[in-house]
């Protein structure tokens, strides 16, 4: 399979040292070649119809902070003309989430679809903005769609609803979708710290951003809460429909009630027809959503199993190219492979 | 689908109703018509080429304590017969477990296979017993063989690691594989109540048998232990391989001292290569195999995503006929359906 990469940070660069690494496993136990003939950073571009050398190509861009330092490389605004020009199966969009505009991940994603390319993407941007919009495109292209990555890193949350519980009606998902206000939760009932030194310490330890806002207001939630919504249940939603609430108001004596009644706070995701919301929820301990630390975690509601929980980690580029790489397996396999 | 049917306890009855209640959705959302052409229970059958009337067929075997009673049905040792001369594409086998023998279990798989049929199973005694055998049968025969039920209930615990964690490789799975022994346990941490009467008043509920052994001696534990090993690992396993301790020595004291130390005791059914074992373990609060209830929880360990964990209820006719709905809908589709 000829692949291009548009987007070089934690993700492509994790994908790339997972086809580095497992190279033989892939070829042996799926009989899969991932061959990246083009990878497009914000500088510039690698690119090599017989296939870049990736371990090359990823000293490269570490100790330059380029991929347009490969040889033959070039410098420039380069990801339109390579999606479209690119001798390419496959796409991985890997580019920053813009939640407001959904670009320039739209327009690769359009792209690459309108010449004939499969995309993988874990971009939110995109999918909160234009879900329907794309989703169609690829159906008239007759291309394959796949965006595993932008709900709970490296937990198949999606493919799980959709390949696994076939057999049920799925009422209601309810989620712990952010890994950092999980962690600042955590931290806040074992510790009875205050919010904003935890913050601080999980800003340290890379676990939250500068602007902690898109998490612990609730923004990225209410992104993922978008995207179950329309790619799981079908609800045609946009962001705006998410009531939302998030947990600055959470205080440390809130946590240990909570924690001496057997509960848990947890900033829950919920998605069902006619509910879209985020908010902080008691969680009782030993419910699947209970999850502590990092953890992300599902909940569906189902009318025969009743429910389904999967958790895992919801971020980092080595957990999160599992769920590239499914994707790109399960693409793979579908079309024959 | 022509469907044969043997064994028609809860599970037989509630792939029924299944069918029944949900023959819209699984005709409009899949293109499936299950038409159930047989179903044997331990005194005849109920035989009709053109498909049973399943809730005339419910309703006879609920008054009449047999599906020979439906009209034109056969009393006798059925099974062998049915299974062999029925025109169906497909057998469900859900006769009781003999974890010893396999047996009826296994004659029924290979006769069904045999005869060129598709195989799904709830019934853990078989794939104790033969699985490699039962396994390379339906390969040489050409006929899929599905057993999701047998593992975990409702859970789609062999699916997940088999279709949506290719990328990976599994080096571990850890399980709260028996939901008696989680209520129990679970009761014991939060009312400081003696084994024994727990027990008691789970037989009472019907979450435990009359003979608690095959649960709290960790047997039923250790069959599951096994099957996943041989399915999800490749590892060539017999139950006699699995070190196993029960829950009999597990005090009150132990289950609130362990809790008052933000953990819970579960009885934990671990499998890797090299190491097949069920016993009391500590897991901290907070982790996805810390479930409470009659829940049970599976987590895998991954090269890429560390660790993804999957929940929900591991028995009860309803939610266990999502995993046999499931197994057939897979077929269906990999038959190009």
């Amino acid at each position: 399979m000829r692949i291009a990469i548009i987007g070089f940070g934690n993700l492509g660069k994790g994908i790339c040292r997972a086809f580095v690494d497992k190279a033989e496993f892939l070829r042996n136990t799926h009989g899969l070649i991932p061959q990246v003939v083009a990878v497009v950073d914000e500088f510039g571009a690698a690119t090599d119809e017989k296939g870049l050398n990736l371990s090359q190509l990823l000293k490269t861009a570490e100790t330059t902070g380029t991929v347009a330092k490969y040889p033959r490389g070039k410098r420039g605004k380069l990801a339109r003309d390579v999606i479209e020009d690119v001798n390419a199966d496959l796409v991985f969009e890997l580019t920053p989430t813009n939640i407001r505009t959904g670009e320039p991940g739209i327009s690769h994603i359009k792209g690459a679809m309108q010449s004939g390319k499969h995309v993988i993407t874990s971009n939110k941007g995109p999918l909160v903005v234009a879900f329907r919009e794309l989703d169609n495109l690829a159906k008239r292209q007759g291309v394959e769609f796949r965006y595993s990555a932008s709900v709970g890193g490296a937990i198949p949350v999606i493919s799980l609803a959709r390949k696994l519980l076939g057999g049920n009606e799925i009422s209601e998902i309810r989620g712990v979708l952010n890994g950092t206000t999980n962690y600042i939760l955590t931290r806040m009932a074992a510790e009875g710290a205050p919010q904003d030194i935890i913050i601080r310490e999980a800003q340290e330890l890379g676990y939250a951003e500068k602007d902690p806002s898109l998490d612990i207001d609730g923004i990225d939630t209410a992104c993922k809460v978008t995207i179950l919504a329309n790619s799981v249940l079908g609800i045609n939603a946009k962001i705006r429909d998410v009531k939302r609430v998030g947990i600055r108001r959470i205080t440390p004596d809130a946590t240990r009630l909570a924690q001496e009644s057997g509960q848990t706070i947890k900033l829950v995701g919920i998605a069902k027809r006619g509910l879209l919301e985020v908010g902080p929820k008691l969680v009782p301990m030993g419910h699947p959503l209970a999850v502590s630390g990092t953890l992300n975690a599902v909940t569906f509601e189902l009318d025969l199993a009743r429910e389904i929980s999967i958790a895992g980690y919801g971020a980092g580029p080595k957990e999160t190219s599992s769920s590239l790489l499914g994707d790109l397996l399960d693409i793979h396999h579908t079309l024959g492979g």
